[in-house]
């Protein structure tokens, strides 16, 4: 689609009585352009096996065509009809918790041929009838998949498979996986237990990685079927989703996405994210720069907040300010989950564009302005590339490792990865994520590697390569710790970046009232929150950026900076605040050259830039705060697209409250 | 009985040796005229399946009858034997957590025939042999009943034919409870699953209401038992008990008392609450107000604590407190739950009258002042007849729903009751208890309304014409907002009592710092605590009580007055403090002309008033504190009852720490 | 073994690559001079059910006494090949939880014979062909050994055989256990229920008890096992450990370690505690104190902290402080778990003397000094006796019960045993562990008592004798309240001992605000934390030590002294801060004229004594302290043995941060 989208999710099929004509005067009054659909509807459209009645999309379809919006159609194969699991209980998936209950959705087993027989039959049927619809843009495969913890016998015999496959032979695995170690060694492939009860870290974190894989064959499966419908210019897309603390926090455990989203068209995502005095923007970015990373490419934010939850319905201005924000990240569509707010089961308090009553309210009224904003500078916005020197490199691996080896105060991977994400965010500075598989380091000046645990020695080597030949790198405590079967290395840690890095240590402790000491960096006691690693320089070369402040622990180092080749390896020992990571993180930025005239602004301040379709350089000027903010604008002049008045280079610039601002240079 | 009672329970089969005689003898000394017997017995009154033996409750009655202390005989059919259980393993209720274990008491299924069989023949074989024993004045059916949470196949096909009966068809069933939604719709009763893993709230709170329906019936079925061998002037009771928070907080969520409590011939209840310096009687007076609304006349305190627990030994004075205050209440008994301290078991710390030494003590000598004084005043104090003139309106209905649906910090339906029931309490208001079907609104002058989250469309329309008709009601956050089976209605908010209340809103929101500005009402940011609705005014002639103090959310208004025909109807969009629902209720108190000279005097001095059975007016004046308090008495003269002297108009009166006094008008 | 052993586990079969030379080459550097091998690898050494490969172990044995260290060689059977589960699901014990699941360690039913068929096949394989290899000196059955909660069928059915061979007659049993309460009452043998499910407590802890002597059985039949082969000078011992608190926290519940520790040589324990900051020697001296007690004789440390966890890394000196105080308190081994640190699995981060990386460190640096001091002082150090004249009685019983029946704040036995031993420890008062069981109370002059809730009526009176003759008890709250089935007793409390102390009480209270006042006591409101009893002393010689202090209570004693006889008994009636508590033990201790110069110094300057196998005595001085610490050296002249220099009396002695000195007197 060549133009920007703005959506919602809409079911015809949970209206508590018929308002689609109604719905669809009030979306275009809003500048709605696109709706998902039939997602979550298999037991409407297959009331018993075999019997399908799909007039409710082809009623929404037609009518959304003769209203000039755009569908979206889901598989709806996420949530099972009651009929398939009174047949087949077994299609419930069996996790470490036993066996399943009926009731929610994802609670299938997506290996179960039951299930897999019946899903392919009504994606085959739903998507042969609407692929030649006029409506249909493109379709979303399932719904935020994943594999529901699946690991009853089947799953067990087929990773028992899978082990012979990829090992060969259990001398092999039993040494691999350090099965000696309280009587755990496997003697015979009939003696392999049930991993649902292993103590063994990475055996564990070996089958999620096997159970991630089956996301990987489920989806690749369904976008094989949906390709066999789809017409030229129609697209398959996925709704990928995070780690969920209450909100997008992080990178999804249980999902590569950068696996998974091969075979789609283009990548789709669900945002959500704290709001009121809470919005940061912190999550939109780290949503968009995750799902843009995936195929280097635009992408849909197919589900994101309107009114939901209640303490998140955002204060005048809020929603604008979100909507341009997934746009300046590379967005070409942004819909929201979703367009009404429905009226009993579960997500009652998941509140639409729409509350219950139906009838406008300030947050759909802020809708129509983006509607209509984004209708109006389509062809400016649409389309945003974006070209970031540095890169945050993170992995599923080191991920479920961390689980495994909580941090002391339970801390988890992604905790590490947003505290370093964030301070490059309120710095704006802009930035890509890439997998320890990455081949291309060298299309970046700066990568960040948050506790990259779990990690093969080939990754390890690239990195070493790349600061030799230039680049920059900043590893923070407990990467390279062990091999990607969390294997602890027994060279000296951290292991092969030591090279790099110029530091060892073999000593770590849980910090209590430690803060930071040295020339440039210096932190009170309590600024090393989780963990500390006793560095010792292994050069007079290497610069301590400080070293800790402790009565017993004072001589060892806590951060350093070594040149190698022609660029530096950063190390930071501890987990700390935002501040002493900003300040490592600001002087390998500097290092790098990267130090620009937008790091002459911060968070509140965000900046956000691309390069349009017309090849014109866009600037989005975001205000994360409630107070209204001035600053100068430092670069050359340019015309603000929104109200359209031409700014000046050193012109002094205000952004009202939640405010934004989008100049395109020249 | 034309007396008050005072009593005990009592088990002779847990003594550790004979002391029937000088127990006896020792209830004598106090007072005691009333024990309860044989509830929980069941495997010492039938060994073996079909052996019974009654040789304790023989002895008991007898020697009770002896001293002249009567006997209420308890069916023993709450804690099943052991022989039960071995023969018949799934006599366990089976519930969500998967099978029962035999161990405690009210794990059975209360539909399984092979209970019922057993329950049946014990209760005629005990009831026949005791019914014309002198000494006993009456029967309590089972204890504390509930339906221990029993899904089972056989309750779940019970419940899919309640679902038929009720509903028709399942077209109806998908859409009144919403089916659609994550593919939940049943398109054929076969498929109905077991809901037992819904996450459906309609359908649980569907089957919440069934489940409650199961206790009606069993309790129905026993009272039937009971009544065919009862003789003239015996009694059929049961002991209801409350939601349980370590005490009794509030609304039971596992009975409808007011269903469950038509077939008996008088109501009883357990009161636990906290004691020492967190001793308010709120829970005697909330216990007592509901249990006297059940049958709209008086009730038997089947169980309250003497020593129990630990924690709860009362400070010298509150044993005499609480015994009059339930007396003032409407309580025609009053009894300890127990007599002695079981000696080992699981309820060692849940302390009688006596410890387990059996020697006097403080607390016993203090039952004998409260046992002479009930002798002595029996005539005047029996029988406390009680009319007010304020209601509330409570639901199991909105109870289940707001489990379902919990405020954003997890406050509950009965936090909502106790937030508001509290603050009539505190001034004084005396109150009866009505539900969503009563049909009487006009009894009343004012009607609270807390939270009805779940209700039929036919009492919200009562309450408008109630108001309509001159009454006053008020209405806090949340009330009329979904119908009898929790969906939301399409109607603007606060649905169709918004008509009296002349506000709407479509926003809400979980409040941080948030306090209230208005004429007559401010309050600090923090006291909005949990909850806001963002009101907005439909007329100008609607009183806003206060607005919302909050920089964003200013301009809604928080609490809302408004005439509506001849009364007026309050609605509070939010929960605050207790000063703030003071402030509120106050106000439509004063409107409904009932601020009179009992409001004179508010918490810690308590004042409760009846008519006796002589008609004279009570007043019961209590000092919830542990000062000495003084007030002027500003009724007519009267006689203070416990000590006998006058009391005049306009006199100093002074009550000692944790005191009490009795007027008697006249 | 004549000398002082210094060791580690050693786990060749976790190696990564062949070590085994290098680490024998760096643990001769260190001074080590035994290793623990073999007690976790059974699916090494017997690959499939009856194929067996030792090889390792001769391997290991080979090098180890070529290298001249001693090689302690345990049976593997505490962690089950996966063959045996393949074959046998059912030998994973069943428990409360439910059936078991294969991963973990310790997760099997030692009473099924499958396992015992295995685990004597393995044992007997094993024993026989190290038992005369020259580096061999003693054998550890099992580790750590304990019942797994096994509760299944088959263990059940042998508890109703315990049952019937204990008490005779179900009339007994259910007089004896309280049945009678809420319809528990047996009637025939064959309704016996699971007691998975009980809330008896009496019948629970009965159960717990009978679990307890499974252990004893169980470890009996592997001692008589090992005993068939054992060569003489050959030692057996067993690794008991304590109450897991994330560290060694009190006595072990699962375990009589008194009746346990029977048919083995010598006793074993590991024993984990805080470091850094936290370090105060009271595990080390509470294991000490309690394994030396088992036999009356020295004990083997057989596993305790290198820098596992990772928070206990020890500050530099710290682990030379714990290795001295573990010989002071009477071991003749100091071993630590382990040599390396695991690179996977489980327990990667229970980190050895050497980290994963294997090279030396800071740790293992300091090891080798203490190594050195080892090998010099052995004579010197080994086999130090010790005579305590103070003794804590501590009970399985008792703290059983208080599982059961937990104070108010989820307090739990081991909280009031630490509470008094904790300040023995600080003010320097050695002391033994004695059981209710011990016959010999004269051993000492006194005898403290910490909530012996649940105890034989023949102990009690052991104890009131043992006063009465000279001896001088302290009995905190809760002693002698309930009969060793914990059924209460029905006599006024504290019961028995009333007699000895004095004092009686019927009520008691979970304090708030409470404080102590007496003439010599007095304390903060808030200072009594979690429970009171509200004492009466029964003749006018009681003294009062402190009454309570609060408005209502204040009249109750709170802690009193009686003569009684020759001797004093002290009743504490409440729990306290540490303060009151240690004033009373002084005073208690003063009474037995025990107050003498090594109270001259108290916590963080610790002394322990004890005559060496020449007859010496000697003196060890810790300073639990980051700062020196000096104080006046009141003993007549020594030597100090770390570096041999003269020591005079009334010498200023000071002691390093974390330092030790040993001076031996003459």
């Amino acid at each position: 689609m060549d133009k920007l989208l703005y959506g919602v999710a809409y079911y015809d099929e949970y209206m508590p009585y018929d308002r689609l004509n109604e719905d669809i005067r009030m979306m275009k009054e809003a500048g709605i352009n696109v709706v998902r659909i039939a997602e979550s509807t298999w037991s409407t459209h297959e009331p018993q096996n075999g019997v399908f009645d799909f007039s409710s999309v082809d009623r929404v379809l037609d009518a959304m065509h003769e209203a000039g919006i755009h569908v979206i159609v889901g598989t709806p194969t996420y949530a099972i009809p009651t009929w398939m699991v009174k047949e087949h209980p077994d299609v419930l998936a069996v996790t470490a918790a036993g066996p399943g209950k009926y009731g929610a959705r994802q609670i299938m087993d997506i290996t179960h041929p039951v299930y897999l027989f019946h899903a392919e039959r009504i994606i085959r049927k739903l998507i042969e009838r609407v692929s030649k619809h006029p409506a249909v843009i493109g379709y979303q495969t399932d719904n935020e998949t994943k594999h529901y913890g699946t690991a009853g016998p089947n799953v067990q015999l087929r990773f028992v498979k899978y082990m012979r496959d990829t090992y060969e032979t259990l001398d092999r695995v039993n040494e691999l996986f350090g099965l000696d170690y309280w009587s755990n060694r496997i003697n015979s492939w009939e003696d392999f237990p049930s991993v649902v009860g292993t103590i063994n870290g990475s055996l564990g974190a070996e089958f999620a990685k096997f159970q991630r894989g089956l996301v990987n064959g489920f989806l690749a499966w369904q976008v094989g079927l949906v390709n066999e419908y789809k017409q030229p210019g129609q697209f398959v897309t996925q709704n990928f989703d995070f780690e969920w603390r209450g909100y997008s926090f992080g990178v999804q455990p249980s999902v590569n996405h950068f696996e998974a989203a091969v075979p789609f068209d283009i990548a789709g995502v669900d945002i959500y994210h704290p709001s009121q005095d809470e919005l940061t923007g912190i999550e939109i970015s780290f949503g968009g720069d995750m799902t843009r990373s995936l195929k280097g490419s635009n992408y849909l934010v197919l589900e994101t907040q309107a009114q939901a939850f209640p303490h998140w319905t955002p204060y005048p201005g809020q929603l604008r300010l979100q909507a341009f924000s997934h746009v300046a990240s590379g967005a070409d569509m942004v819909a929201y989950w979703h367009w009404h707010s429905i009226h009993n089961s579960f997500e009652t308090y998941w509140k639409g564009l729409l509350s219950h009553d139906f009838l406008p309210n300030p947050v759909y009224n802020e809708a129509g302005t983006i509607g209509r904003d984004f209708a109006r500078l389509s062809d400016e916005l649409v389309h945003l590339r974006k070209q970031n020197d540095v890169a945050v490199m993170v992995s599923n691996e080191a991920l479920t490792a961390l689980e495994w080896f909580k941090l002391p105060d339970g801390k988890l991977y992604n905790d590490v990865v947003r505290w370093l994400y964030d301070e490059l965010y309120k710095m704006n500075i802009g930035c890509d994520f890439i997998t320890p598989a990455c081949e291309k380091l060298d299309d970046y000046k700066v990568v960040i590697v948050p506790a990259l645990y779990a990690v093969p020695d080939a990754t390890l080597e690239r990195l070493n390569a790349f600061v030799e030949q230039g680049g920059h790198a900043v590893y923070s405590f407990k990467s390279g710790f062990a091999d990607e079967r969390i294997k602890v290395r027994t060279s000296q840690q951290p292991g092969i970046i030591g090279q790099a890095c110029g530091v060892g240590y073999s000593l770590f402790i849980d910090p209590k009232n430690v803060g930071l000491k040295g020339a440039g960096l210096t932190a009170a006691p309590g600024t090393v929150t989780s963990w500390m690693e006793l560095l010792t320089p292994l050069t007079d070369e290497v610069e301590v950026l400080a070293h800790y402040d402790h009565p017993q622990w004072g001589e060892y180092a806590a951060i350093t900076r070594n040149r190698y080749g022609k660029g530096t390896a950063t190390y930071i020992g501890c987990l700390t605040d935002g501040a002493s990571a900003h300040e490592v993180l600001k002087g390998t930025v500097q290092e790098a050259g990267l130090w620009g005239e937008d790091q002459q602004v911060s968070f509140p301040i965000i900046v956000k830039h691309g390069v349009n379709q017309q090849g014109a350089q866009l600037r989005y000027y975001f205000n994360y705060s409630a107070e209204p903010v001035s600053f100068v604008y430092p670069h050359a002049a340019g015309q603000e697209l929104l109200d359209g008045c031409s700014i000046n280079q050193g012109e002094q610039l205000t952004l009202a409250p939640w405010g934004v601002q989008i100049i395109k240079a020249g």
